[in-house]
């Protein structure tokens, strides 16, 4: 039996490693970006083209038919706002010391919901969704701990239209943002097609916990980072 | 200490007595409704009408500074779709007996979850939320019922920005709609202003799932729902 999971890219380096891993283990995947809002929606572009890569240009053939339509949904919260990354009024801070300012609030449980609703759309059973909360995201995220995802998959389950098995997988939680640039590598991810600066600025800013974090990851792995950012 | 909590107001018969009930019990609230692309978007005009009427029309004057404004947010769900509340490619039922098709793939997941970040807004700690199951929804609509509410509440609990008590209360949870407008007609509820048809179309239907729960409710308390329907 084919398995089939929907996973949220967010077109960013560790949801663009999941995918990629996700199809190395035998997956069906059916992409799911959504747009929040988020200041750095050119990272949408970035999921788009990721998605064309592994439908169209991939070497592996075989994994062709195994990446569906990217779905993308427009949910804005920037009419909530209350985050550097939403809110206009606030600015994408330059350092780890405000990550918290780049909490979009509940942004994960509306996430992985918002996927169950479109499982159910795609009559799928069961219900599995990828997501990739990530070692450092513990600290700073609360919705990217382990008890949060044991709460949530049962609140979906109680809440789904009919009984249905629903499967949260998210196989990076435990897992340094270092280790997967590591894993990608190995996949020869096309981490040049990603975006992760929260200021969504080409070149990226280096700056803000986002660019700080990734650029750390390739470094602890002796890797250039095929972005360009920001010189000083 | 004031008590404040956030009400999803859909315009509906039911969350509008939950509203009275609310501000007659010392609340002070904070309405919200969800444009979700419900094809019955006519019940925010209700909603915004039973607002400014509590807001401004209400004959004790110590309520109005009870009821905040109404927050309105657009969170499109066609773009789901797989409801017949939703999606034009389906046909609102004119009967109970498809009941399941007017179900909206986790609507309440994701208004509450809405609620709550909308509470992170407003800085509000606890974070209470009003939602309005009712006893007749128990059997098609498992997003109406005690266990789902409980792990709701943990789930927002566990995924909030910070640590934050969170409490959603479900008054009618075991109530007939009947005994809501019972309860409201004691309140004298504007029951002129609300909005229950699926279809969306005044003069009302008169047949599908919620305009026959709500006919069947005026009834048995003899009384006489104001509301125009449409003539056989």
């Amino acid at each position: 039996m084919t398995k089939k999971g929907i996973l949220l890219l967010s077109g960013g380096a560790d949801s663009t490693t999941l995918f990629v891993h996700a199809l190395e283990k035998g997956w069906t995947i059916y992409p799911l970006s959504v747009d929040y809002g988020q200041k750095h929606a050119v990272e949408l572009e970035a999921a788009k083209q990721i998605v064309d890569y592994y439908r169209m240009f991939y070497y592996e053939v075989k994994y062709r038919n195994c990446v569906k339509d990217l779905k993308v949904l427009n949910f804005d919260l920037s009419q909530i706002g209350h985050s550097a990354l939403t809110d206009e009024t606030q600015e994408v801070p330059n350092s780890m010391k405000n990550q918290i300012q780049t909490v979009v609030p509940f942004r994960n449980t509306l996430l992985a919901t918002l996927a169950a609703a479109y499982g159910e759309s795609l009559e799928l059973n069961p219900i599995t969704i990828f997501m990739t909360p990530v070692k450092e995201d513990f600290e700073t995220y609360r919705d990217c701990r382990i008890p949060f995802y044991h709460s949530l998959t049962e609140t979906l389950r109680l809440g789904s239209t009919r009984e249905t098995e629903i499967e949260i997988i998210t196989p990076f939680i435990g897992t340094t943002k270092a280790e997967i640039i590591a894993l990608g590598t190995k996949y020869k991810v096309p981490y040049e097609l990603t975006h992760t600066c929260y200021k969504g600025t080409r070149p990226a800013c280096g700056k803000c916990p986002a660019c700080i974090e990734r650029l750390e990851a390739f470094k602890t792995n002796s890797l250039k980072d095929p972005l360009e950012y920001e010189k000083e």
